[in-house]
């Protein structure tokens, strides 16, 4: 089989990761980025691979066997993946859950007239964590489905911080509560509110002669943001920012904590966990062995849009069924 | 959809734990369990069920959607699994790594002649493992995979201390070596031997009279099973014996280290684990949601033999496609 050649459209961080992963995987091949930037202005890390206006992508139909778009969940994603599956396979990491149902529909329906096939909510959650609920929900079909998330860096959160007056920089971690995880795994399937689950830390350089107390309190006050948690604020400065707060971890935990026997007195614990040191890397690398999947579906003639629950692991891997068997199973 | 309507050959702990996994699932029935004893001297856990001769099994051939072939993979399920598969839809939980490819090409040519379908080697390792090392192989392409066992009761070891001479009753549990395991958690990608990855507990009650460092030797130096690992022999009494070792909890660890980013600098890590109270309960089922499974493929029209690489995770759920995207995605 040849390679499955990939276009990216959008160059943030996660078309970036998106980049790098295809170096790790020598059965895919980067043919083109799209950006609504200039392309001029658009430095790549791989040499010899064009930048073209999105606006163009059109012309790069027969060039591409899978585009992975890499635009924002909020706005970028519910226009681009419809409008992308009428000229190409897709792909993208749509990650609002409530409106999964919603982006599904839309997707699925221009893919399948235009015969194209589209893999929508690729990642870890969505993603890794859904496929992983399913698969534990159904083996333990009496029990309780946990998940936590972090330690890791929430950029909607960061960004929230960053909106507050006197704050010149601002990042902040979710972190999971280890006493409520130890008490998910013990097998008592409690009952947690979101202030036991997780707690929410920032650290934030504030500007010269800020009011300290007045951005604690605007912080830990936010509705919506902050205010169902514990929240620590810690003030640090700009150096020890740049040096300490510069990467995005991320990560989190899937606990289904069941129960089988004659009285449902097993417990049984099914845990998946990620401790990821760059999100976007992470989820790059998802999506691009998701885009191996697509190919294959593709060529079997396979159109319309899929999830990650439709996906059978096999397709993912780079080896073939017999391979798998004798070396995996 | 009906019901599925399932047969169990073979009633040991797995058969059992079978019995009691589609009582938890409401869209599954009991309809017939097959033995090699004399039916009369069977009794189940539910009641009115009928026990057959498993030589009489062909006669329910069109009362069966899936039969549940709970036998030992040495010498049981290589010729018992090509065998119903020419009767039935069948599923097994063959465990022997090695001799997977050619029990699968078995399986798959009976079962394509005669217009049925399989599914082999299901269970949590191989099973759940596996498919867990197909994923994270698949999306972080540098990196080890570790898989670890335990704390859990291996029946094999078990069996074998009770075969040497002066041991009344014996159970061995594998346990993983935490410093092992948080090694690999920290990305440093270690190699470990065999010695480093696990150690072996026995408890054992003497009979009167016997030498116990002599069966202390015994153990420790049995070649295959207990040779190459730290094992410690604790000598207990028939009553804390029977108190304290009377269930057959296991578990383990898969865990994928890999690297990603432009000089594969950073770790990302991806942890599947279980914490069974009970092995064969567990096993059973996952049995249980690939009898739905089965059952789908073949209202496709699917025949021949599968593993669990193939199927994709919404298979498994007793919820629709639409369910699962809104509420598990």
């Amino acid at each position: 089989m040849s390679n499955v050649r990939i276009g990216i459209a959008g160059y943030g961080n996660l078309g970036k990761g998106v980049e790098l992963a295809i170096r790790q995987n020598p059965d895919m091949e980067l043919v083109a980025v799209f950006s609504r930037r200039p392309p001029e202005q658009v430095k790549l890390l791989t040499e010899g691979v064009p930048v073209y206006s999105i606006n163009d992508a059109e012309k790069y139909q027969n060039d591409i066997d899978v585009l992975i778009i890499c635009g924002g969940s909020a706005t970028d994603l519910p226009e681009q993946t419809p409008a992308f599956a009428k000229l190409f396979n897709v792909i993208d990491s749509f990650d609002t859950h409530a409106r999964i149902p919603e982006h599904f529909a839309n997707v699925d329906k221009v893919a399948k007239e235009n015969n194209h096939l589209a893999m929508i909510s690729l990642g870890w959650d969505p993603g890794l964590f859904s496929l992983n609920r399913v698969y534990a929900e159904s083996i333990l079909r009496d029990g309780k489905t946990y998940t936590f998330w972090g330690k890791g860096v929430s950029q909607g959160h960061s960004d929230a911080i960053r909106r507050i007056k006197g704050v010149k920089m601002g990042i902040q971690y979710t972190v999971p509560i280890a006493s409520a995880i130890e008490a998910v795994r013990s097998g008592s399937q409690p009952d947690l509110s979101t202030r036991e689950k997780h707690e929410r830390v920032c650290y934030v350089v504030a500007e010269d002669g800020a009011d300290l107390a007045q951005i604690e309190n605007d912080i830990k006050t936010m509705k919506n943001y902050f205010d169902e948690y514990n929240t620590t604020v810690n003030f640090i400065s700009e150096e020890q920012f740049r040096a300490e707060h510069n990467t995005l971890p991320h990560g989190g935990f899937v606990i289904r904590s069941g129960k089988t026997g004659a009285d449902l007195q097993t417990n049984q614990t099914i845990e998946y966990s990620l401790t990821l040191g760059s999100n976007p890397e992470f989820t790059a690398s998802v999506l691009i062995a998701y885009a191996r999947a697509l190919n294959r579906f593709k060529a079997e003639g396979k159109t319309g849009c899929m999830t990650a629950l439709d996906v059978p692991p096999a397709y993912l891997s780079p080896l073939s069924p017999e391979e798998l068997r004798a070396h995996c199973l």
